[in-house]
C-alpha cells in the first residue's frame, strides 16, 4: 500500500532509510513561477540539524540537501522537485548486536508482523531521519505561502513538567526567542528549569516527553474543506504521522471538553483583521480558517531509546534484557528535534489548502 | 474541491443537507459476499438517534435508512453500497430569523467566507446530521471485521469536569453498561452526577463540552502502515473531522508528554495474547497495530447553540445580539451523541486497514 | 476497491444496478455559485433516452433525475450534488431463464470470477444503464464550462462500414444536424445509408458496431498536465470505462502511424484563436491542450445481445444454446445511444481539467 | 497539479528532465519480499536504451539505474523504492538556438502556455527521457507477477505502411525473435521492409509512424475493476501518457466497430485454460479479464523532430523557419524504443490490478 505521501495538490513522496545511501523527497505539484535554491531548502534544514545543540544527540554535521529536479533560471517550473540529501557513512555494527530483540517503544515488532522483514540499522525506514525530507518540502510550501503573508511558527510548549509561560514573552517575540534558544523555547525563563530536566534524566539515563505548539499569523478565512478534509483534520493527520506522537488538539483542545459553550464560544466581531474577540476555536470553524491565528499543540512521548536496562524478548520469544549499544546516542527529548517538523508539515497543509481553495467558487478561476 | 469522501479501499463518501429531502451515503469498495440488510444499518442508527435520552435533544423519531444497491440476495456483491435516509419535514422559519447573523461556534461565517453562500437551514451541509451516514457506513464496516472478531467501543469518558472512574467496572462490562446508559457512560455512578451537570447546565442556557474513547479489543497486528498511513494518523483525521471535535489521542496521549521514558515504554512478552505487559502505547508502534487493544480519546466542545444571548455581528458588519429561535432544541453536550459516530469512525478506519494490509507482503495474495 | 468514482476535483462517484430501485450519482467537488436545477439535468437525459429513435431499443419513457442536494436559492453551494434517478419497475423473470448461462460478450462470467456471485437481473452494476448518471454528471460539468464557451459536440462517425463524409456538412451545422437525426448523425445522406443497415441487421438478429467522434469548439490552450495526467490519457480513460468501447483515439489516432512527421506536424502561426494551420495532432501537445479544436473518436463493438443462437456453457460447464429471452429488447447498434455519454465524458474530464489547470502558476491564485 | 503518478496500490511518481542531473522514479507500495537487485532493473534498461540499433538515435551508453532504498538483505521491505538514473553531461548548446521557437509537434508552446516557462535543454520534462523510470519501475512490477505466471510481450506491429504478417510466426517465438530484431519486430520478413522504409524516411529527413502491439500470456480472471477502473480503461490511460501516443486499442480495436455482433461475440467453453474459443474482445469483459490472452495496441505519431525545414512562429509572433541544429539526432521513428515501455506500463498496470484484486471478496483475506 503506497503509504509514503501527503497532500492532495502540493503532494509529497517520500523515501530512504537511516543508514541507506540517501534519502529524498519528490514534490509533485507545485506551481511553477516560484524562486527556488538549495539554499532555501538548507537553510530549513540546518535548523532542524542534529548537534545544534547539546540537547538533542551530537550525531554530525548537518544534512546537505540538493534540489535534482524541478527548477530552470532559479525557479519552478510546475514539474516534480525532486531533493536528495544523501546520507553519511555509518556504521550499523552496533545494531547487528540487538537486531534479534524486540526493542521497547520501537517499531522493529511491528514492521516485522507486517512485513515479514525489517531493516533494523539504525531503524530502517522507521528512522526519525525521514522527517528530514519533510522539512525540506516545508522549506517548498514556504515559498508558496510567502505572498499570502502567512507566518508559520513552532515552539516547545511543555517539556516534562515544565511548561511555558505566556506572560513572559510577547507574540512578536516568539520567532527571535526561539532563534537564540537551543531548545526552541520561546520563554527563557522555563528554558533553563527544562534544560535541567533534560540533563537530569540523559544522567539518569531516561527520557522526557514533550508538547510542542504551533501557531500561523496572518491566516486568511476560507482555507480547509468540509467534513473529511477539514483543516484540522488534515492537520491531525499530519501531526499524528510524526514518529513518538500521541495527540493532537486544535484551540483549547482537551481544555475544551471541560468549558462550557458560553466560555468556549467567540464572539464574532466587524474587524476584518480580527473576526473574533476571543480564539478558543483556535483558527478555525466548520473546518474552514476563520482568519484568526491557527494555534494548536502536539504531544511526543519520551524518547524510546533509553540508557536503563529494560526486559524484553527477543524474536524467539526468550526473555531478554535490552540495552542500548555502546556509543549509540539518541536524543534525551524527541520533542526538541521535532519543532521545525511540525513547522514544515504545518506549511505542507497549508500550501496544499491554499491551491485547493482556488476551485471553491466558479468565478474563482 | 472533492471533501466528503473518506477511505482508501473502503471508501465512503456522503451528501445531504440538515433540511434538504435526504441524506445519504455510497459506500465504494466494501468486498462481495457479506450478508447486510436494511436492519444491520438501522440497528446502528437507532442508537444514535436524537431523542434517546432526555439529554439529548428530543426532537424526533429515529431515522430510517434504506439500502439502495450493491446487495443481490442478501450479500454484498462488490458495487457500491448506496444508504439514503429521508429527511422528515422541517420547519425552516426559525433559520430565517437568524439568517443575516454570525453565529457564534457556527461555520455560517467560514462557509460563506468560502463559498459565498451558505444553506443556513438546520447548518444545511454542515450540519452534524452528517454523522448519521457515517454510523450507516460504520455498520456495514462492522460486517467486514467481524470474521476477525475486532470489536470496537465507544462511551464517555468524560463530561465538564466529571471523569469516570475505571476502578468501577470492568473492560467486559462496559459494553453492556453503555447500553444501559441513557448517556453512554460506562461507570454508573459518574453518569449520575454527569446527568446532574447536564440537567444544571441546560437551566442555565448553557452547554458542557465532553471527552469520548475508544476501545478496540481482539486487534489483530500489522494494520496501518508506515510514515504517512499510520494507524493514529487516520484516526485522528476521521475524528477531527467530525463536528466540534478539538482533540485527539492515543494510548497515554498528552499524558505520555509529562512521563518518563523508562514508564512509558511498553515490554515485550512471549505471549502472542499480550504482546507487551503494559499499554502505554494504546496499540501500536510505528504506526502498525502490535495486537494489544487500541485506546484513545477525542474531545469535544461544548455545544455552540446555547440559549443564553451572546455578542455578534451581521453579515453587513453591524452588532446584533444573537438568541436562539423559540422552539429551537440542541443537545446541551455534543460529546455524547458523538459516542456511535466515534465507533463507526473507528470501524471505518479499521476495514480500511484490514483491506490494506492483505498487500502488505507478495506471499499473501 | 473502490472504482465507482471518476475525477479528480470535480469527482462523480456513481451506483445502482439496473433493475434495483434507483442509480445515482454524487458529485463532489463542484465549485459554489453555479446556477443549476433539476431541468439542467433532465434536458441532457432526455437526449440519451431509450425509445427516442426507433433504431435504440424502445424501452420505456425517459428517465426523470432529481436533485437531492448541494443546491440553495437555486445555485450549488459548494456541497455534494446528489443526483438520483428512480427506476422503473421491471420484469426480472426473461433474466431467470439465462443465469445459469456464460453471456458471450457480457461480464456475468468475469464478475461472477471476480466476485462470486454476480446480479444477473438486466445485468446488474455492469448494465449500460450507469451510463444515465455520468449523463447528469455532464451536465453539471457543462455548467462549470459555460463561461469559458467551451462547446463539446459528439456524433455518428460511422455505423458499420458507413463513414460520414465531412464535405457533406460544415463544422457550424452539426449540432443542428444531430438535433435532427435519430441516430446522432450529422450527414444525413450517411444516415439514411447508416438506418438500413441497422434495420437489415436487426431483421438477421444481429448488431452491429459503430464509431463515435468527439470535437470540441473554443478549447482554452493550457488544459490537462503533464506525464501521467495527460488530456488525452485522462478522455481515454474516461472513454473506455464505457460499456462496449474498444478503442480511442485523437486527432489523426492510428492514421498518424502511417504518415510522416513533415505530414503530420502542425505549424504553428501567430493567430491567436487557431495556434497551428492544421490540426492532426487533435488539440494537444504533451498532453496539454494547444486552443486548436479537440477532436477524438470512440470505437464500438457491436452489440453483444442479438436475438441469434449462440454457442455457450453454464456454470458447470455443460455446453448450452443461448437464446435471449423472449421480449427482452436491445438496441442493434450501442454506438447510438453511447453518443451523449461521450458528450458528458468529456464535459466531466474538461470541467476538471479547467480547475485543476487554476493551480498551475503561483500568481494564478 | 500533481501529475506525475501513476498507479494506485502499487504506485510511481517520477522526476527529472532531459538535461538535468539525473531521472529517477519511487515505487510506492511494492509489497514486501520480492527479491530485486539493480540488475533487474538494468537489464530491463538494456533493451530500451538508445543506440541499441542502427534505426534508434545513437546517442550514448546505455543508462545505469541504481536503486537508492527499499531493499533490505537482496528483498524488498516494503518500503519506497527509489530508483536514480544519472544523466551524462549533455550539450545544451544546441537547444539555446531554437529557445525561442515553437517547435511543431512538440511541447513547448503548450507548457510556455501553462506554466509561464519552459525547460527547453532536451524537452526538459516533456522529454522521452522520463519513460526510461517506466522502464525501471516495470523491472519491479514484472517481478510481482513473476509468481503469477504472468508473460507480458511488446513488438513493433507496423511501421508507416507495412505491417508484420502472423501467419510468419507461432506465438510462442515472438519473445525470442524480437530478441533478434533490431526493431522489436517478430516478423523478420517484415522486419527488412520495416528497415529499408526507416532508411528511407531517414535520407529525407523525415520520419514515420507505427503501431506497437501488447500481448500477455498466463493472464489470470478477475483482474480490473467495474465501471471506472476497468482493465482498459487503465491501460488506455497508462499508453495514452506515453509522450507521441495517438490511439489505443484493446481486442479487435477499431475493426470491431465494422463487425457484427454474431462475428465479434467470443463462444464459452469449459476448457478453463481457455475459457472462450475466439478472442475478439482482447481478454476483457465487462472491464475484468476473463484468462484469455490480453491482447492491444498503441498508435504512435511519426517523430517530430524531422530534418526538413518548417514553417513555425517564435514567441513574439514572428514567423520563422524552423531548422534542427547540426549535430541534433533524433530516432526516424519513435514506435521502436517504445516497445519496452509499452511492455512496462503493461506490467505496472498489472501489478496494480493483481494487489487491488486481493480485496474484491470478504474471504480473500
Amino acid at each position: 500500500m503506497a503509504s509514503n505521501a501527503f497532500g492532495k495538490l502540493f503532494r509529497i513522496t517520500t523515501w530512504g532509510e537511516s543508514h541507506g545511501k540517501a534519502i529524498g523527497v519528490v514534490i509533485d505539484g507545485c506551481p511553477a513561477g516560484i524562486p527556488l535554491s538549495n539554499h532555501d531548502v538548507n537553510v530549513a534544514l540546518v535548523k532542524r540539524a542534529p548537534g545544534q545543540t547539546p540537547y538533542t544527540s551530537p550525531r554530525s554535521e548537518p544534512d546537505r540537501a540538493e534540489i535534482y529536479s524541478g527548477i530552470f533560471e532559479r525557479k519552478t517550473t510546475g514539474a516534480p522537485i525532486s531533493i536528495i540529501i544523501f546520507n553519511k557513512d555509518s556504521d550499523t555494527r552496533p545494531y547487528e548486536q540487538i537486531k534479534s530483540l524486540l526493542r521497547p517503544g520501537h517499531a522493529n515488532y511491528t514492521y516485522t508482523k507486517k512485513y515479514g522483514t525489517f531493516d533494523y540499522r539504525g531503524g530502517g525506514r522507521a528512522s526519525a531521519r525521514e522527517t528530514a525530507c519533510r522539512v525540506a518540502a516545508g522549506a517548498v510550501a514556504k515559498k508558496i505561502l510567502e505572498k499570502s503573508g502567512i507566518q508559520v511558527l513552532a515552539y516547545i510548549r511543555s517539556i516534562g513538567d515544565i511548561d511555558i509561560d505566556y506572560s513572559r514573552f510577547k507574540d512578536n517575540e516568539i520567532d527571535e526567542n526561539i532563534l537564540n534558544s537551543s531548545i526552541f523555547c520561546p520563554d527563557s525563563v522555563s528554558e533553563n528549569h527544562m534544560i535541567k530536566a533534560i540533563e537530569a534524566a540523559k544522567t539518569a539515563g531516561d527520557s522526557l516527553g514533550g508538547i510542542v505548539e504551533f501557531l500561523v499569523f496572518n491566516m486568511p478565512s476560507g482555507l480547509g474543506d468540509p467534513i473529511y478534509e477539514k483543516l484540522e483534520a488534515n492537520l491531525a493527520k499530519a501531526m499524528m504521522s510524526l514518529p513518538a506522537t500521541k495527540g493532537f488538539e486544535i484551540g483549547e483542545g482537551f481544555h475544551a471538553a471541560r468549558m462550557k459553550g458560553s466560555q468556549h464560544n467567540d464572539a464574532f466581531t466587524n474587524d476584518h483583521h480580527q473576526p473574533t474577540i476571543s480564539n478558543h476555536a483556535g483558527g478555525t470553524l466548520g473546518g474552514i480558517s476563520t482568519g484568526m491565528p491557527l494555534i494548536g499543540r502536539v504531544a511526543f512521548k519520551p524518547t524510546s531509546s533509553i540508557q536503563k536496562e529494560q526486559d524484553t524478548v527477543d524474536y524467539q520469544g526468550k526473555r531478554q534484557i535490552f540495552k542500548l549499544p555502546l556509543g549509540s546516542r539518541h536524543d534525551p527529548c524527541v520533542a526538541i528535534r521535532a519543532v521545525p517538523v511540525i513547522s514544515a508539515m504545518c506549511l505542507i497543509v497549508l500550501a496544499d489548502a491554499v491551491l485547493l481553495n482556488r476551485c471553491a467558487m466558479i468565478e474563482a478561476g
